[in-house]
């Protein structure tokens, strides 16, 4: 079983076997393969005798998005298990637990969250999850401080940061966040109706600028580890737990970026309510519902980072007065900037959401598409402006509103 | 000889005698070390017959600096070596050629310069350099534009970037130039005459939070892959020719970086006429002189990278309209705050400069130290609203004279 194939299900039983002190010797494990096949396997393994269970992720190497198949490497199965790992030291409420990790077959043994729904499903059946804008922002704020210039040993972070140079995963996100949606690039995928969306956006210089300078934020700020691909359905909850997963696009970017990322896909919802609320006031409670998260995640994030940097800062010459404020201001700016990008590929670009893209009737979906790619715009035209949360929250509820 | 010593005469010749196509098999080679054994062995062999000739530059495997001694990476000779031969595919007469390098006893040969001078010499002889701005300026723009993201592929850089992780050489300088000359360091290192300017930069809070700005930029904005040591020791110079030496601090860091490390150190030789020009017609010559070399070299790296921008950009959307202005801007402003930060370091941090320590005259020493840390101050805390190279000498010259 040494070199690298896709496992069979008996294989991934034996391999399930091995971890230590999870399943009796004796048990009769069940297998199943639930992944969606595009970019690994998925392995559900059970034994129905204790209810101990465990989850086997295997990366493939290739990428399938919408038809288009790539090449991909294994590597990112390392960059996910050491992401996880170090996540866990920081929150191991947070993610979920890595039992072990097969470097020559990519494969991760992993925590089963089968009792967890992806958030993203879960927002699109209008749950409401009130302890997770305190998860999140914990998260946020603990794996981002604690692995930035502030919050670790500045040279250790530089050996850090080499561990997780990324190219392959980040040519994706430059390619299909900070590039394609903005030109008549062959992966761009949107719906007939809004071309004339698409064609505006291709022909915008001065949106073009502002993307310019966040892609190059992406480019080159190695501010702390992210995540990489924080969006909803990388998050499983409960009403009452929170697990990050699938941080296989983890590298050193601006803290900006992960942050915008779940604001983005809380935005991207808001703008679906066009076509999931039943009526007016159902659908102005759940988008206050939404925008309050956003509000709370924020003010968590900017508190427990600030905490933190009062209590943990590593540099000394950072408790400058005055800096601390700018520090966090140019986060909220970069996240500003940053959701606004991750909103609009999400409507003209190569990967959708279900949140929009399942609308049944047409004339919502494609009301909910204006408006998510008005939001987007609207955050990414004034990111360098936005001096609060609120200030972001109100720049999205104008513009959703056609303001 | 395989393994990690010091080399004797006897062995760096035989080791020269490796090198292809260098010296005549039957040549009669003799050998002299010309280092100063702070961080290396520099042994100088030639062969009088044929007049041709080699520098060995071995790394120690410690620093010494102005009586302090600590240890530090042998794998300094490897980044010196692969940044040397990198910079001479940009830019073949501006750095010695590269004709060998042996990693186990971290060696590299190289061009003998011995018809050269070290520029910090020349200019405390106050000579001229007409051809210098233009060769730095090229030599700036042709390093920095091609090992950025604007230049080179963008995954292919990120590689790059891995192999000049620095983490101990990146230290000397985040202690010495962005922390300890702003508190009380035991590394510290000033005349007494100069006790009120020190001890006032210890108290600045204003000046620590751009200072503070400063120095996270050098941690973590990974633009391009700089000299990272560009002071004018590190510059050989005749009439003719400027060749640029010693790149074992190279790692990826702010262009601004290495362009205000260049003007810095002219601007501390501008200081330091107060102690070397006969009268003060000549200062003024001598210091108009420094000043047109500055607007020079910042017109031909401006003018340089614009050009590769336009004609050899490999990112599309750094083409919206006013982003290049945005950039270049950008790094105008870090090279103003960098350019004040490298001159504060001389005056009072533990490196200072030949320009200014050897000044016979005490008052007139005093008064360029002075002036050196009214520029330099002057500079970071104006560095964000610098918009033109006029402007940061206009900076430089008020300051300089108590304006």
């Amino acid at each position: 079983m040494s070199e690298y194939h896709p496992l069979t299900l008996e294989e991934a039983i034996a391999l399930a076997r091995t971890i230590p002190d999870l399943f009796p010797e004796d048990a009769r494990l069940s297998c199943r393969e639930i992944g969606d096949g595009n970019l690994n396997l998925v392995f559900h393994i059970t034994d129905p005798a204790s209810g101990k269970s465990v989850i086997l992720k295997q990366a493939l190497p290739y990428a399938k998005v919408v038809g288009e198949s790539w090449p991909l490497t294994l590597d990112r199965a390392r960059i996910e298990s050491e992401a996880l790992q170090l996540q866990s030291s920081f929150c191991p409420d947070l993610v979920p637990r890595v039992y072990k990790y097969v470097p020559e077959l990519a494969v991760t043994a992993m925590e089963d969250l089968s009792d967890h729904i992806i958030m993203r499903k879960g927002l699109i059946a209008r749950n409401t999850y009130p302890k997770f804008a305190g998860h999140i922002g914990r998260f946020l704020a603990r794996t981002l401080f604690l692995t930035s210039d502030l919050g670790m040993n500045q040279q250790e972070k530089k050996l850090l940061m080499k561990r997780f140079v990324n190219p392959e995963l980040c040519k994706i996100t430059e390619d299909l966040i900070f590039d394609h949606p903005y030109t008549d690039a062959d992966t761009n995928n949107f719906d007939e109706a809004i071309r004339d969306e698409a064609e505006a956006l291709w022909r915008d210089g001065d949106l073009h600028r502002e993307v310019a300078r966040l892609r190059h934020g992406f480019l080159t700020h190695a501010q702390a580890l992210l995540h990489g691909d924080l969006h909803t359905g990388s998050i499983f909850v409960t009403a009452d737990s929170t697990k990050v997963i699938d941080p296989e696009f983890a590298f050193y970017g601006p803290i900006g970026f992960d942050i915008g990322a779940v604001i983005a896909n809380l935005l991207l919802n808001y703008a679906a309510q066009e076509g999931w609320s039943p009526t007016a006031d159902s659908r102005a409670r759940y988008r206050a519902y939404l925008l309050d998260t956003i509000r709370k995640l924020w003010t968590v994030f900017e508190t427990e980072f600030r905490a933190l940097w009062n209590e943990r800062s590593v540099d000394r010459i950072s408790n400058a007065p005055g800096f601390q404020d700018e520090y966090i201001g140019n986060i909220l700016a970069d996240t500003t900037g940053y959701a606004g990008c991750k909103m609009i590929r999400r409507i003209v670009g190569l990967a959708h959401v279900a949140d929009i893209d399942t609308i049944p009737d047409a004339a919502a979906k494609e009301k909910a598409q204006r408006t998510a790619l008005a939001i987007g715009k609207a955050l990414i035209r004034r990111h360098r402006d936005v001096r609060s949360i609120d200030q972001l929250i109100e720049i999205a509820e104008r513009s959703g509103q056609g303001g």
